[in-house]
């Protein structure tokens, strides 16, 4: 789906705001005032106007009463091309495996919609049947239990604001050559929900943790039987048994009926599904931990358990797929999260990293959530190049491609939190290129 | 939907904790504490299990590959009896008119799924091209201006999760005897989204606004020409012209392409499908104002313009259609919220009104957005009443449902508020009636 975006090319005023920083990034006060200290500030490409020119053809939908709706709403037709980014992980082995990233540049706010929430898998999403699913806690417990799907829903439960975000979220991006696609199909393995559950905690209570234990490992019920250790301290921490996702039960390729949610934490771990937790004095080394899901480094050594997610930011719009329709204002929008805690503070540049000016955050910011951002750029057009970095609250920023390259093996995939480089060519196409 | 809600039943120590007000009400530091201070205090009905239990029978999702998802998922099919409660207000003299609330009582947090947001509406839904929609800004501004949408999907956005909600959300307690029906059904007509847009402002900035100004009268697309005065300040405080719910693009039942949201105010002084404003000197009056939307005073007096929605809260679970499972711990969960600012305090009776506990306020607390509370309960069987009360950070609470009514004319069905009271019957079953 290409999209163009036409700047606001015709203002009174905003020729006079003095820029902020190199490349046409103008002053955020712009965003930050209320109404009455903008009066008169942005022009567009409005039209003037009489009454007249709407009322002489009204649409059928003005004339015709509209439909009743159902109990389940679904999005405009108007809005089917937006869609997840299908990606093709292994096109030539498993065609029909397929993984789907939010595509972020259609998206506004912070929260994704269900519908649209990244989703991978190991062997395709299970479809469970809540009355047959089981939740088995054992291992270096005092008692083994079982748990149905509704002795858990009687639970007190919790909610979590946060993101999830794949651990191999951009591994284009770890490619040699920049791949040309959608911010979605790079970065879309992140999406932001308000989830609802069990503290993981209260029900480690119930089984009564043995004094040896300092891992557990979490055993998904779809086929391919996914396992993964958590550290005692993190499951015992803020984790939470998800049920629920933006206020409803959470769906299937989310894990319904319910999931691990570890904030901050690679979503690899949160296992999906899950249906088994075993206590353990070690972790397990499972398949899924140790062929995948570990960082292989340029030293040749590899590190294992590296769960949590590092500070990040992406500039959504304008980004590849979205064509600048010409010279005039636009309004850069982007995400930033840390794994760590809170967004401090997001830069943009807009002359390939000379200069830097400082975006806009929308509050709230929250803790290991998405954080929108903007700044108002005027492109004379030409080429440019746009980049945002991001500093979390713990002074935790984002490395350059190269620093981050630097130190990993050529072939690892997890991780990638490098800063984001988007050329903007002549004719206004965006493309991905390192910087 | 009737769904029974079976208790915690058999607990290790919780037998030794002390309420904190009659009826079962247990102390809220439950919810409050880390996983370390809740160690050991939660018994549960799970059973003790072998790892045997588990693996004996493994069910077909365990055994064969998932499905490879599409482009825009949907819920689990086990949870389609989750949909909006369907209300049809003429169902003598138009069967075919239903508006449709959201079923509170299946949803956690405070986030409404867009597909479960409540819609009204007065002719329908309009199913309408977003390339052939245009908003005219008229009246006593400056230069009249006409807006596509792609002109307006090109200025800076901002958004802001708050709720909306009907002014005549909860009409059936206005009734002289109270109706039995779900809690979404008496109260779904209040929702909570993230909503982002461009501040009104900017556009009546745009516009040019005449200093005689001091209303705006909004028209929708739809074929009912529905139409609001909004007042001026209102409209270049903190008004938005929503273009997005939830991240994606609003939903038409919503007002696809772009609606009005007047934060903390009435939903039917929103505009939704908004295609027309009109600045001008004084209110419009429309039929939509002054046939509806005005309230009626037992003195008979109408008041116009009422348009902040007081503070209200209502106990989500358990509540009608809920069915006790018998004694045992309940996690009593609700939702509260107030048009003036933040939710301060929610206290919950489980006597019926003779004492009161503070319920847990879930973080972050945010002004004019749903606030959810919860309190852990036991009910020991036998009749009890459940009640719940909140007060906003102006000290602004609930009238009981005498003294709302004391007040209002005996035909009026707006701006109910009262605090609700839910009886729990021997057998576990839960009916709305009037404390």
């Amino acid at each position: 789906m290409i999209q163009s975006l036409k700047p606001i090319s015709r203002s009174r005023v905003l020729d006079e705001l003095d820029p902020v920083a190199g490349g046409g990034l103008i002053d955020r006060r712009y965003f930050l005032a209320g109404g009455a200290a903008i009066a008169g500030l942005l022009g567009s490409t409005s039209s003037s106007a009489s009454t007249q020119d709407v009322s002489n053809a009204l649409p059928p939908w003005m004339r015709e009463p509209g439909y009743e709706p159902e109990g389940y709403g679904v999005p405009s037709p108007y809005e089917r091309p937006v869609q997840r980014s299908i990606i093709q992980l292994y096109e030539d082995v498993a065609p029909s495996f397929r993984i789907s990233g939010t595509p972020l540049e259609h998206l506004e706010g912070t929260i994704t919609p269900n519908g649209l929430h990244f989703e991978t898998h190991h062997s395709g999403v299970p479809e469970i049947d809540p009355g047959r699913h089981r939740l088995l806690i054992h291992g270096l417990v005092n008692r083994p239990l079982i748990f149905t799907v509704d002795d858990l829903l009687r639970y007190p439960t919790v909610s979590k604001t946060c993101f999830v975000e794949c651990s191999g979220n951009s591994f284009f991006n770890t490619l040699p050559e920049p791949r040309q696609a959608s911010c979605g199909t790079i970065h879309g393995l992140v999406s932001c929900s308000e989830w609802a559950g069990i503290p993981l905690a209260l029900l480690l209570d119930e089984a009564g943790v043995d004094p040896d234990a300092a891992w557990l490992v979490a055993s998904g019920a779809d086929a391919a039987g996914y396992s993964r250790s958590i550290p005692l301290s993190k499951a015992s921490d803020d984790t939470l048994l998800a049920l629920y996702q933006n206020g409803e039960r959470i769906r299937p390729e989310q894990g319904y009926p319910m999931r691990l949610l570890l904030p901050g934490w690679e979503a690899s771990a949160a296992v999906k599904w899950v249906h088994a937790i075993k206590l353990t004095a070690n972790p397990g080394y499972t398949r899924d931990e140790t062929s995948r899901y570990s960082d292989l480094m340029a030293d040749g050594s590899a590190h294992l358990f590296t769960f949590e997610m590092g500070t990040k930011s992406v500039i959504t719009r304008p980004s590849p797929g979205l064509v600048l329709g010409g010279p005039g204002f636009y309004d850069i929008s982007g995400l930033a999260w840390s794994g760590r805690g809170r967004i401090a503070k997001v830069e943009v540049s807009a002359d390939g990293g000379q200069s830097w000016a400082e975006a806009v955050l929308q509050e709230p910011v929250l803790t290991q959530s998405l954080t929108r951002f903007r700044i108002p750029w005027r492109w004379e057009g030409g080429p440019i190049r746009l980049l945002s970095r991001a500093v979390d609250e713990h002074g935790h920023g984002q490395p350059s491609h190269e620093a981050w390259s630097r130190q990993r093996a050529s072939n690892t995939r997890y991780h990638y939190n490098a800063i984001q480089a988007w050329q903007v060519q002549n004719d206004g196409r965006v493309e991905n290129v390192y910087a």
